[in-house]
């Protein structure tokens, strides 16, 4: 049975548009937020953490989906639901829904990697960290 | 043969994140430019205006989904490449590419509707307006 | 004695900037946040109400100062602490102090006015309505 | 004579409140995006440059100011106008005019400091680098 994470939000006046709604790279804003927030609450340490222990600097995207289903606005409380739904050896699959109450407002799925920087000042990705993964199952 | 129009940008060190790089909602941000940016440019109004003459109010998100291939950082100067790639009964899929010189940064897509507001307060997507097709192709 | 109200806010990966520091102009968008936080906490309603109740569409500034003490970081649990310093006929300072625990971050001081939208679409200051002063003070 | 520089920026949809004008954060962000083209166009690097070559990662903020005059709106093309008002030992005050045309919207002083990141990781600030000031008079 695979963990999920809860991560609350209160939709805030500037984080909506001229239509009124969430200006909607906002929703993946806090998709990312629901990401850390999902490996801290896991026992994962933080990236600036990790960047002196490990070397991991983060977790960059490789691909991100999301379906829109319902707009929002503020100040409404909502909801990020967060699961990894596939773990592979150099990336895995976040999986976010984010709610108000029991409406579905938006459905998200974000491939990320474990990154390390090179001495060059690249960035490489490394496989997951079998610690990491075992704290988030 | 469609019209591509490109929208300039140049990353910020406000866009950037603790790795370094821009913290991935930006690209989504920039896309969001860059679908207005076509429109007008393409001789359709922007939507404070629309939303007087027609009562259209925006562009909103149906899907998105993004491919990142390269990060980027500040001050580099970067451009996205907007078309539409399909137009349908009451959706459009815009096609965004991201590029720093010749090297593909990433790829998206995003599926909107032309929404009204109507008088209860609540947004419906209307038939995409054929004056503005018609601009755009 | 003058109502003060607390906006807590827990800051994010996204909120840094590549000196691994609060990125400074969210100090400000929490302001803003906190800002209308206090006024709904005292029984205002969100300008989403009382632009259809009362042609107010917000409290938009007149002037900010703003004075950075200490830096903070992700994923630091902040605090912003929120009065009003000064009721004038058409304008009001909002004082809002940023905490780390005992430590303060900021000082911000925040010149607002209540706006109306006239029916030429220009914004207009209007007295600061006296019941939204009683339910503060 | 002191050195001017123009930043233009064109307000985009997502830089505007449900009110329909900038979010006032957004003016912050610009004068800090001017800040840094400022020194660029004097010929000073970016901070990814100098903290490689000098340990400097920034010229955080101490304290700042802003009086906003009118308001703005998308698609609005204004334009920062920066300069150094005030060279001190270890900090400097930046001032920004943000016009549309010939109206003056805002004008800001930011009070900044060069700042090295300590081996503990604490940010110190440094004296004002006497090369960089000779860049920028």
């Amino acid at each position: 049975m695979t963990k999920t994470v809860v991560f609350p939000v209160q939709i805030q006046f500037g984080d909506c548009d001229p239509a009124g709604i969430v200006f909607y790279p906002n929703f993946l804003r806090w998709m990312d937020s629901a990401s850390l927030h999902f490996f801290m609450t896991c026992g994962v340490p933080p990236w600036n953490v990790t960047v002196q222990t490990m070397g991991i600097v983060g977790t960059p995207l490789l691909e991100v989906n999301v379906k829109f289903i319902k707009s929002a606005t503020y100040p409404e409380h909502i909801e990020v639901h967060s699961f990894v739904e596939d773990w592979r050896a150099k990336v895995f699959v976040h999986h976010h829904t984010i709610k108000r109450g029991g409406d579905v407002l938006c459905e998200g799925r974000e491939t990320r990697a474990f990154v390390k920087r090179e001495p060059d000042g690249r960035m490489r990705a490394v496989p997951v960290p079998a610690e990491f993964r075992a704290l988030c199952e």
